[in-house]
């Protein structure tokens, strides 16, 4: 019902500022039993946080968790869990320059709009830092998709400017982190040839005092055939607004996608077939769902996300008062969002799925 | 909560399958006051309905809808209306083939994972016939944003498989409902020359036993800056969620859409102006909504369809035992969806925008 | 979230008034499987019927439930059941002189106050017509209990005046609607004795122009231990909304209900004792629940029915317009409501507890 | 939708146990733009607090709320405010003794039917450690319903044991928290010489290491006509839930309460009148709502509550494995919960209030 919470049965609560005291995240609805340490929302939390290799943002936010409830010698309790991040790095001096500026692609002047103020210290409750905190919760959602059906939620950067990725074979979390000589896959695109130009085109816009956009998708394996519900639930209703309500996100597709328009219907439907007792299509066009329901394929996702609004090059706009200025944002800011994008886009789709497997067992 | 509601203080709930008695919705929230009869609901139902042209199904579907409740004395009084449209036309032993086979394309195998069985009858609810109660609401959503702001939503038709309109000015409902010459415009796309080609398509889609996808765009002119919420209620989110929840759709995009993963953000960025005391941006690549709020820019959506699913020519398949067999289905089905598909995305961008309104009033 | 809905897994919404064109109710979230006819609704639809006995409100309703969707042959599919319930007999010109006066206990005032407008006639969706839609969605609940768990609701009347019952046992519903001799018991009482005395009771206030009021008790036998959450969703605050939500209830309570004012904590607490390996307690002062989740033993509520507001006899109130007149109900006014608000709150506690069992399943 | 959160546009979500870290309450929906700080969260938290005189539980807990969110230059911004509030006083070894055993009055059964396990530290989230949370946030629904209507929320003790208060006008604040001699009412309750008795009731049952019930009277004052909703959403439904949803109350009664059930319609009905413009009731048996809205007059609502369940005396019951044995409770417990159950009450009245006056201005 409320703007900051997510989900039915599995349901997520965040709260928190770019620059406030911490970032808060409630999880009601995680069943009981479920092993769980701050630990356990580490790595995911380490693959958002800026500062992590030479072509994101060099922010600096530790991001120690503090799982504050819900958990009782190591395991889920079955009551809510709270975990509480604390801002480290918040300069808020930075950002007082900003104060009555609309930086164009941002969302101060909507918040003005909407809310007659807004907390102008790094975007506030519209920066990404918001993100730490479904990060977080995304990462129990996965420890819990794992255990109840051995599910694996991967995302990954497809494309970055004109340079897009060629993928054989589904990638796997370590193909994503890695390159085959161990050194750390930064720009997280399993296509080692195209990552390597990608890095070209991030430091090339950065250079440029420039940003860029790019694709990330994200596929789920091992997600069982029937969750989803008929008309407003969709999966992929709940999948959109799950990553529609990322920012920066533009456009979201499934399987096909927008490639569908341009074919016909026996070009594009997925044929049935028997196999080992199971049924399954023989293709995957569908993304993995069908009537909005998942059909235990693989659900195969992308995300268009926008290329960074904050510039170091100045760029026209107005004030709060309507006055013509420039604006310019110094330093610590990402030259393109996809690296880090990719585990907010897995939590956002981990938390879809655990909602709907729980509502699903409701059905009995 | 529900899969059958949709909204939080404009709350639709629809039930209904393609061949049972009827389809029900209920709308709850709407304000006291708005002038409301049967006849608001016609055109907009007239234009989702089959046999309307001659590149659509030839399905008859009258469509007469009753409002139950919630009007009295010509207006709207404040408690939920209900509506109630009678299916006519269902000849149930069309179907009885179906009973056991999973069509391509379709949910009948995943409504069978879900729910154990299902109405095999014309798709039962994961039937495009659902949409017949979302098109109702969504006339009193279109008129109760007209008389809030004067805004209006117009859908109409870009891309029907390889054939894309050029659009030099935003187009009114007349130039998409009718050509110049007053004959109508059964493709819905405002593009006269493109409108023609894609009859073609259309049509030879249909000869060749065939179907075809494409590409709808969706317009709100006049919503006011401010609508949607921060985080989850972001507005592209709850949009996004709308649009996906109709049946086909495989892509959602808004603004320059997947085209701003090759921009850099000087070129994506839109400038902020000031014109007669109004802050609104010169250009409009984010399609009216940044931070997932409205700006007073118009609001542009696009939706990719597919192919419709149901072929008059054999497809491969299997049964529910899971033994091969082919399916074809013959007759009444769209050889594209789009024509149909429009006043269905426009229902739906009309109830997601006016629930943000409601919301945004309860602000204060 | 709306004010039409009630439950989260089993939802129910409700549209309707007085004296439109019908009530309907939408059930979303019944589990597929369900053997379901209107069959099953007559009963509890004939229980809450005006017309019923010669202590009840004359006016006949004849409730006619037509089951459009979400049934298909002869069983529950999983998709959302709506139910309509056509309005017979209502006489709107009846009610022409009330269009402009406050009732004395009515909702006509707030409905203006709220609303600034309000349908009239017969207190539009402020009247206990509204309930009929309520009593069917409560048949499925309670056909649903029973196939779950063997649970059984039965409500019936304590008190009618200063006449209260004396109960020995947990009273059947055969012990509920009929007398040892076999002719009905019109006001439900299961203490014979008490019974006639209120029917007494009853009909002295209606020769004298007047109204009575009285409480109603309802058990639910055979709910398992464990439904329930912790905080909010606490069983007791379900079932106690639940209760509320019903017209003319000033008051509920469970177990010893307002009894434990004046007492001890060693005389209120009910020891635990095993009994053929299961944990209950001793005695059931705790109504069967603690902590808001139920024990396993006989949940037992008691709601508060205040006397009819409307009267034959002449009360003083003031118009729309605030001047001073006279108001009085001629017939069709039920002088005491218990009777037939037996299967009403027994509806709503049947869809309580089937809500939450739902809830308990997806907890795994 | 879930259970820790209540409300829908003035929404709480809670989490946190008695013995765990902390306790953390999220309020999403608070307008912009209202003074808010930590001080205006002291007072009603140093009402609730333990140890706040002889005749509550001893146990300490400081109570330090911080906010961490939503709040920017003094005033809230419109996005969530998270408020952690830290456990200090948490000695859990006096609590391992209690890991099997199953106190009688207590929900330590019932988690474990529910959920497989308990936090079992002095009660983990069934114990009242969590109003803390609660609390808190309603000193924000009361700061916004006095800035939007100068409303006042006001509870009381009316009852303890068989010693009843005889009230002769509206009680103040300050009549609640001091005698007329300036020392502390302690046990809360306006009618001087009833307290007096009231306190020596409760160390009556202190000292027989035994505890007592009683009830709890909260009167809202200055809340306009027309806030709750005709059905479902009704605010005596609402209120009941809040008050329910509270440890310990077993009854909910509003206006006249059980006491409607002896009354005849024209004894019981409230007169109409008109004055200074206004209509309003000549008399409040209705308690201020009627059809489940508000009247404008003062809403009147009771909660009995039940004798406190742990007792320092042995009392009966049976192990997590069935096992007969006995249990009692050492110390820093309340003998009666009344005094401190009317911050709590309150609380929970204006959370329900709050949410009702948005979603009444969301009506336009």
């Amino acid at each position: 019902m409320s703007g900051s919470s997510f989900g039915q049965l599995f349901r997520v609560t965040t709260a928190g500022e770019s620059h406030g005291a911490a970032n808060v995240v409630i999880v009601d609805g995680c069943p009981a039993g479920l092993p769980l340490s701050a630990e356990d929302l580490l790595p995911d939390l380490a693959r958002r946080r800026p500062g992590q290799s030479r072509i994101v943002s060099q922010r600096k936010e530790p991001d120690h968790p503090e799982i504050l409830s819900g958990v009782f010698e190591g395991e889920t309790t079955g009551t809510p869990i709270a975990i509480l991040i604390r801002n480290k790095d918040a300069k808020s001096k930075d950002y007082s320059a900003l104060r009555n500026v609309y930086r164009p692609g941002h969302a101060d002047f909507t918040f003005d709009q909407k809310f007659g103020r807004r907390d102008h210290r790094g975007g506030g409750r519209s920066s990404a830092r918001e993100t730490v905190a479904r990060v977080a919760a995304g990462a129990i959602a996965k420890k819990l998709l794992a255990q109840m059906y051995g599910a694996r939620v991967v995302g990954y950067v497809i494309q970055v400017g004109e340079v897009k990725a060629t993928l054989t074979e589904t990638p796997t979390l370590e193909a994503v982190e890695t390159f085959a000589d161990g050194s750390p896959n930064i720009v997280r695109c399993p296509d080692p040839i195209a990552a390597q130009e990608m890095i070209q085109v991030i430091q090339a816009a950065r250079k440029n005092q420039d940003s860029i956009g790019g694709v990330a998708e994200v596929i789920a394996t091992g997600v069982p055939a029937g969750l989803g519900e008929p008309v407003f639930g969709k999966l992929k209703a709940d999948l959109g607004a799950a990553l529609f309500s990322l920012p920066a996100v533009l456009g979201v597709e499934y399987g096909v996608g927008f490639g569908c328009a341009a074919l016909k219907g026996s070009e594009n439907n997925d044929v049935f077939v028997q196999e080992d007792g199971v049924t399954r299509t023989k293709s995957n066009r569908h993304g993995g769902m069908l009537g909005g329901i998942s059909t235990g394929m693989p659900i195969v996702l992308r995300a268009a996300v926008k290329p960074t609004s904050s510039l170091p090059q100045p760029q026209q706009t107005v004030t709060r008062d309507g006055e013509e200025t420039t604006v310019r944002t110094l330093g610590r800011h990402d030259p393109c969002l996809l690296p880090r994008f990719v585990p907010m886009a897995e939590a956002m789709v981990a938390l879809v799925l655990v909602d709907h497997a729980l509502r699903q067992r409701a059905r009995g």
